[in-house]
């Protein structure tokens, strides 16, 4: 077992590991700063599915190191070859009006696919806990950022691995679900996180400039905003 | 809509699409031969996680060609970076003698991962149905070949996707599930599958040639014995 790598946590006696999904965005950096501050070691996990938004992932390395993950690692998984979605798919444009239903930027199956790879690390590192940032307010209308979808996963992981065979199951934390944006900013300030460093563009340009129009960006600046404090995002001149 | 590629389907009005996972293995082909057999169009997806036996990949071409599947696709996702499992990281050696337990040639969350994958490409396809080729009989102890796994899975399926919120939730069907390896075999002869052209053991050679020692070697073996059919398995000389 690796020592701990955070004096800050409450005198645990045994180091409890967590994979936290990482994007590079406002809401996965705040779950990457609850779980260090509930006291978890934090194995960060992007998952390089093919998005347009490459300047993610560089944000998601930032965030990690900012935030003391003891490793920060990037799967890579094919999706854009299946297309289907906005973000992975070029012939299909990023709506920058809001939209009805389900959009065009929903990724076919994407949290289900970060949370599988969530769930081989897990097992290979012996965490049991499992972080990440869905949120069901102040979201693109996803079905799997729903919470009878978390739900789901965590029944599942309970019978999908080792661990829920032979001990304890997984559990699947998603401590934003129930937040509002505003709430979800105001939570990470507290936590130290810093927002400037984040990315949540689905079309950021590669120094993860901002369009200011998409869906994503909207609700961003629409959380600070409500949170009434400045929003750090550097927006791109379009 | 494609068209029918397969004038051998009973005259459904519209073509049913399935995601049929084809690791190139005994059980894979005959699942495929299965969907094929129920009238499906069938998109057979491998998986490339690492595993050691790159041959079984080959094999998969070959019976998705075989069995008419209207398309193969290979997915890649690096679970070798993660290791933990004697098929995916070379220090672990595979076991060539019985073990209880889950043997080490369990990979971490290994079926979640390619479920997943095929949820993916079933919604870009509009495909309802999933086939997978768990095997709960003759297996080899793996906690992602239960039932409840399954059944788990298929409820994930019904929260994870569009289609689970606005339509039809997708089906994962185990068709093999209850079936000893003899069962299997017998099952896939009468659908035409040539095992010849199948590679199950766990450190194949380059050309697909089987060790004849490791445990699925050892159950595909006594599957051909207890089915009373000659083995077509080209074990090399070790």
């Amino acid at each position: 077992m690796a020592e701990p790598g955070d004096s800050g946590r409450s005198g645990a006696l045994q180091v409890r590991r967590a994979v936290v999904l990482l994007s590079g965005g406002l809401d996965s950096a705040t779950t990457l700063a609850v779980a260090r501050s509930r006291g978890f070691e934090c194995y960060a996990l992007s998952v390089a599915y093919g998005q347009r938004h490459a300047a993610e992932l560089d944000a998601a390395a930032r965030v990690a190191r900012a935030l003391s993950a003891r490793e920060h690692r990037v799967m890579h998984v094919d999706l854009a070859g299946i297309g289907g979605s906005a973000l992975t798919d070029p012939d299909i444009a990023v709506p920058e009006e809001p939209t009805s239903g389900i959009p065009v930027t929903y990724v076919p199956a994407r949290n289900t696919i970060m949370l599988a790879l969530a769930l081989a690390w897990a097992e290979v590192l012996g965490a049991e806990d499992i972080f990440i940032g869905v949120n069901a307010v102040d979201y693109s209308g996803y079905p799997d950022c729903r919470p009878e979808f978390i739900a789901a996963f965590e029944k599942l992981a309970a019978r999908a691995t080792r661990a829920g065979v032979e001990g304890t199951p997984l559990r699947i934390h998603a401590p934003l679900i129930d937040l509002t944006k505003a709430e979800i900013i105001r939570l990470g300030l507290r936590l130290g996180v810093d927002y400037g460093m984040t990315v949540s563009c689905y079309q950021a340009d590669e120094e993860g400039g901002a369009c200011g129009r998409c869906d994503s960006c909207r609700l961003r600046r629409a959380g600070f905003e409500a949170a009434g404090v400045a929003d750090p995002t550097r927006y791109r001149t379009m």
